[in-house]
């Protein structure tokens, strides 16, 4: 499995992903789920994926390829807005489908895919996509200014209690820490190493690209003071009326 | 949905349930999902239900009625032993589904339940146990002395981070209610009420039942104290060392 959350903030853009891939649980891998085309001063567009890895590795290089369709080959390196972005994103996706898709049936692995797409490109909006399997997508808007896909249900609640459109960067980049810490700790399917992007808003460029490591000294400062923190505060809950 | 966390300590057993039951997003209802076989100083059987209402109302009443099988009418009012309790709960659910099976799979419903059995009779162990639909189970042990039915994500890393074989019961049953909080905060498809019962080791009688409504005081102080203490925590989170 996979745990990627996005989150379009009114201050810039906060990505992170783990890199555990498994195919049963006696095949555990190590990739990184994020790919970033940056142009510095032209454009920054970073994708993140969840899902079947053949699937998924393959609509990364046809993004990357470009669609031949159409007037001119359009890339991640040459669309003109980010929706164009989402739009290639699906494209892959269904194309992907259109080659692989059958097979994968007929074997009852089906097509599972999804993919978050966000960034900027010059004089144009910052935006973020949670492209579905079937090519189509949503973006994250400002009352619900966060995408996850993947394992997505443990590392929810710290991202609805903390993360709002005007929360800074580096506020919204330990929520994210901590949101995939609570995943980490609770399902084997996600592990580090963990990449982390921040992008500032019009900067039109990557401002943090972390590779974390299981042994990176701030994932473990930020887990060590989470962790305590929790107990601390879990210990001055107040006791019931009914105190036993 | 729903959402039941049961807890096996040394102290005794900490059981909750919330009482949303749905059938899509338009037909949403509240039901209890406890309920407490008790004769003080002989017996204490809990029951926690998930899955299909229809499904585990009728195990349920099944398990009050008894089993006519064998010598006598065993009941969870009679069994000897919380071994024969999760026997009596699977029988129950295999009965369901050799009545109501069939019709629940030709309409496409599928046959979904799931039942944590917990409690103590006099002269036997405490024990705690998932009761699957079809009608097998396993049951917490010292190294995971908690199970979970329904919702379950959500409200699992607190657990993880606080419950052991130790934890004193009161410490448990908060952290119950924080694991529950963040359910509710997450998932429209679960809800109070929240039922929770607290036992006592050997003491055969329930020492707190207590039935919390969305508006109950106690509850509402845990949800903010704990939403208050994880904000506050957060914003001491260290800052990385690649500070923007």
């Amino acid at each position: 499995m996979t745990y990627c959350v996005g989150m379009l903030l009114k201050a810039g853009i906060v990505m992170l992903s783990d890199s555990r891939t498994n195919a049963g649980v006696d095949n555990i891998s190590t990739y990184c789920k994020m790919t970033i085309w940056e142009n510095p001063g032209e454009r920054v567009i970073v994708a993140m994926s969840a899902g079947n890895l053949a699937i998924t590795q393959s609509a990364i290089q046809l993004m990357n390829e470009g669609n031949p369709h159409g007037d001119t080959r359009t890339s991640m390196k040459t669309v003109s807005s980010m929706t164009e972005a989402a739009r290639l994103a699906g494209w892959a996706l269904r194309e992907v489908d259109r080659v692989d898709g059958a097979a994968l049936r007929a074997s009852g692995t089906g097509f599972s895919a999804a993919l978050i797409i966000g960034g900027q490109i010059k004089g144009r909006q910052m935006r973020m996509f949670n492209v579905y399997a079937e090519g189509n997508f949503i973006q994250a808007m400002p009352e619900t200014p966060y995408l996850q896909i993947g394992e997505f249900k443990y590392g929810k609640p710290i991202i609805d209690r903390v993360v709002r459109q005007d929360t800074p960067l580096l506020t919204a980049a330990k929520c994210g820490l901590v949101s995939m810490d609570s995943t980490v700790k609770s399902n084997l399917t996600v592990a580090p190493p963990i990449d982390l992007m921040i992008y500032e808003h019009d900067s039109l460029k990557v401002k943090v690209h972390q590779v974390m490591e299981d042994d990176d000294p701030y994932w473990n400062a930020v887990r060590k003071a989470w962790s305590d923190g929790l107990r601390d505060r879990f210990q001055k809950l107040p006791d019931p009326p009914w105190v036993m």
